[in-house]
């Protein structure tokens, strides 16, 4: 994995180049902060010539080790206006890391957006037309890339909302089993490769070998210890049952579920949209459901579902927490099959889910439809598609559509919509909101787990809990797992050291794979503060430090100050 | 001039106070700069309760100066996110002045947004519930409140966008004659404004005495040599004949005239919408038509007129000349008729026309409708005030207007759209675009009336002038004088310092006066850099940085760096 495809999109032209040795450390999230910083002009337009779209594997993409093979892609967010980066899972990025791609490099833009289609095989690298797609969705996009390029090829596009340039454009990318859609969803990354007229890209990895790996003994040690204790872990038996949405019935419990545009963090439907709901309807209902199933290919975790309707067909897949609880409660919405039906529309647009419901969400309050109404909330999701302009409004985004509304309740920080975990009844999150280079994201630094140990109510302790898993997530975003295997590293902080020493032969303490984190939130840090966005400039929106979240009846009260002393914060001794 | 009105727009409270000996000494910009820096925290919610929309007079409002009586209008900007001031005429500034009211400061938010109007008069000082009010264009707002109030009121509003709270929502105050509404339109004021609830200020000074000035004779004296300089100035007399349209000829000759959405300076029907086309039909429609009028009662200049159609109807008052621009040429509209209509319609819904013109030119370029399309344009704007989706998003300025089209040639800059001088061709006012803290505003510094000194391709000494403009302009806000009696203050430097005197018995060397400028520029300066906006992260758009302006085909190539030093130059001794 010691290559990089420059694609200038302007020239359509394709360059393959050798990475250094320096850049050859470089992986994932860390990986694209390093590009952003020194090719990208922070100021650029991101839907300009400057901004660059970056695909990346993580430093252990290539291995054999359970969640690898995860696809880090980036650049200079639509919505944030900072540095981006967004994990997804699904089979493209595995494939990539089998064709030894370390990066795709997107860059310039054309003035004819007519879809392009980059397609890499062992032998070749080059871009295609494939006018035909224009404005398909992603099912149909997929299906006609499937039938042109094989069911073994590893796909990921950009639905109508991409190829519109709407800010909340995510990028899809196909699940193992051909059934399941992943969304890179945060930071509306699939405008940016919509304005580089990049609607799709194939990876057939069908000659390509497995990357050589430094001590492949070592590594299916490794492989063996860390598969292990995951499959000890409660959590991951929990995950594997009933998927992310495991997590609704803790999070409505603790008061931090989203609900009526964030006006309650309880829903009194929750049962009805909870992980044992779905779980008990993917089993009776049969067909097409399932459950338990590895996203990437093994996958020990085996998180995700394809949930079907009442006759058994699939409905969406797979079905998400923070997607159930923004296009769910967030909305008033307790019916599954509404909610799923909802999901799978954002899917079909190639848009953000949670940024999708929170804009919803705003519309409702402002009057545009009713809180509960779904078939209003679909018929939204199908205009992003078709590219009206209320349905480009909600495909911009929650700001944006709050700013057309003229909305003073708008559930955002630096832009981005807040996810499925309400800061005033677990404030170590909001911290992460505030603090974090990505804005409001779950996936930067998610306290729902420290929610046992430190009071998500208080404000001790919550600067520390947030400064901890920021550090965790960037690591792991580079490595290329899963945010799930953090269990493994918690009991045993070796294994970093163990396998990267395995797949490169590198000596790294744990301290060394700390540093890498550090590494990135410093360099993604530079980045937003050359670009305006630093953290000194946004803080939870105001409405949360005034209106209390029933039922816990708390605001977020933690001080601005406290929050910018984050990075003074020094990282534990030996584990994350 | 020494009270100041603080209306707590929840609580529902007015309180009267005494402004300190030191508050005394700030006016118009000045005061508006002081008390943001002061009272208002710059990462607030625009349009949230910690935003404050104040109106201030400036330091010689109350004199019988030509022009004298401007009223400034700011607050934190929608658009720009940073520091604003908006200058107006009309008859409420005056007056306000006249009853001794130095600021009027709204505060804080309501819940319920039932339209409210502030009265004041020599008695009372109240809000009034006018729920008749809510969503009346303009005209018939103006209308029902000279109803109640009677005709000598003076009276300023906002229309449907304003209490829609869009982000390019204007104020509107009422001219001299009553036939006039001018507009402070650019920043998106009148969205803060509304998000206070508040629909309209009515100024009743029919028992307010003039101000007691320190030296009347004095007064009287400078006023004369004031307006003898003003009378005198071949300006002054082409401002009388032809308004502001005067310039468009100008502007079309040097290649700076916005013409379908920036892609030419030049428009192939410039003569068919100027000053002199206007002028003429102005003489030959007759009926209400009128030219050569004063905004403000007393003014020398009195480049306002009633536009008629042609069966002399006024179908608006005034037209000017970024609103024929920006609704003319930029739209591909040459048809005069149809741009007074357009700019009827943007002063009927309270917005910015030129937000708007610009907006509508993105909106074209994006295929919402052709380019020249007057109908489809007009339809635009009535949707503005109808608050449909697209008007919405019309009406919430260029920036969002080209996020949710996904545009990536919007001519903005820090968020507000880019007036009737492209940059390009006039380089100086680029400079000014990128480094005033007002963002992309012609009445922060415009460098057209140097392109006769200072040639308007070269990029020599344009930071140079626009520093100076920039200067020139923060005195003449704070002074409450119009921006078109430079040439007097250009001629007679002394005049300042002996208006002061004449009004105040203050002691100001020209230099002092000068320094009045320098912390205002600094004040607001400090506001957004607080606020996340300084001048380090904004550029002209990137595409006129690329695409050559015809006809003289030259792109923006001032360095950022060498605008950056801009506040490096030291003012020049003893003028502007």
């Amino acid at each position: 994995m010691n290559k990089w495809v420059r694609v200038n999109t302007c020239e359509g032209t394709v360059h393959v180049e050798r990475c250094s040795d320096q850049e050859l450390r470089w992986g994932g999230r860390n990986l694209i902060a390093k590009l952003l910083l020194r090719e990208v002009p922070p100021t650029c337009d991101p839907i300009g010539r400057y901004n660059k779209l970056i695909l990346s594997e993580g430093l252990l993409g290539d291995t054999i080790l359970a969640t690898a093979g995860r696809l880090s892609i980036g650049g200079k967010s639509p919505l944030t206006g900072g540095a981006k980066e967004s994990s997804v899972g699904g089979e493209a990025g595995r494939k990539m890391a089998r064709l030894g791609i370390k990066a795709i490099i997107f860059e310039d833009a054309p003035a004819d957006l007519t879809p392009r289609v980059l397609f890499i095989s062992k032998k070749e690298c080059r871009l295609l037309e494939m006018p035909e797609l224009a404005r398909l969705a992603v099912s149909e996009t997929f299906s006609r890339l499937q039938e042109r390029f094989g069911d073994e090829a590893g796909l990921m596009c950009i639905g109508p909302a991409g190829e519109m340039r709407l800010s909340a454009a995510a990028v899809a990318v196909q699940g193992e089993d051909g059934a399941q859609v992943r969304l890179a969803g945060r930071g509306g990354l699939g405008a940016v490769l919509g304005a580089k007229g990049i609607k799709a890209i194939v990876f057939d990895d069908q000659e390509a070998k497995p990357a050589e790996v430094y001590d492949a003994k070592k590594m299916r040690e490794v492989s063996r210890a860390f598969s292990r204790i995951l499959l000890e872990d409660p959590k991951t038996e929990n995950r594997h049952k009933f998927g992310t949405p495991a997590v609704l019935s803790l999070c409505n419990e603790l008061g931090i579920l989203p609900t009526r545009n964030f006006s309650s963090g309880r829903f009194e439907r929750a049962d009805d949209i909870s992980g044992e709901t779905i779980a008990n309807l993917i089993e009776t209902r049969g067909g097409e459901a399932r459950r338990g199933l590895p996203c990437i290919r093994g996958c020990v975790i085996r998180c995700a579902n394809v949930f079907a309707d009442a006759r058994g067909r699939k409905s969406v897949a797979s079905i998400q927490y923070e997607n159930i609880a923004l296009l769910g409660a967030n909305l008033n919405i307790g019916e599954i099959d509404e909610v799923a039906e909802l999901n799978h529309l954002c899917n079909e647009a190639g848009i953000d889910a949670i940024e999708a419901g929170a804009a919803i969400g705003v519309a409702m309050e402002a009057g545009v439809l009713a809180f509960g109404d779904a078939e209003g909330a679909k018929d939204l999701l199908r205009q992003v598609s078709q590219g009206t302009p209320l349905g480009r409004i909600i495909g911009s985004g929650v700001t944006i559509t709050g700013k057309v509304f003229g909305a003073r309740r708008v559930p955002a920080v630096k832009g981005q919509a807040i996810p499925a975990y309400d800061p005033r009844a677990l404030k170590g999150i909001g911290v992460t909101y505030v603090t974090s280079p990505m804005g409001a994201d779950h996936t930067a630094g998610n306290a729902l787990e420290t929610a046992g140990a430190v009071d998500p109510l208080g404000t001790q302790g919550q600067v520390e809990v947030s400064r901890r898993l920021q550090l965790r997530a960037a690591v792991l975003d580079s490595l290329g797992l899963c945010l799930f295997v953090r269990p493994a590293f918690v009991k045993d902080p070796s294994l970093f050291g163990r396998m990267l020493h395995a797949r490169y032969g590198w000596d790294l303490t744990f301290e060394d794979v700390q540093r890498i984190g550090l590494d990135v939130l410093e360099t993604e840090r530079e980045f937003n503060s050359r670009a305006g966005v630093s953290e000194d400039f946004f803080d939870v929106p105001e409405f949360m430090r005034e209106e209390p979240l029933p039922p816990r009846n708390s605001v977020y009260d933690i001080p601005m100050k406290e929050m910018q002393g984050i990075w003074n914060v020094k990282p534990p001794k030996g584990v994350f």
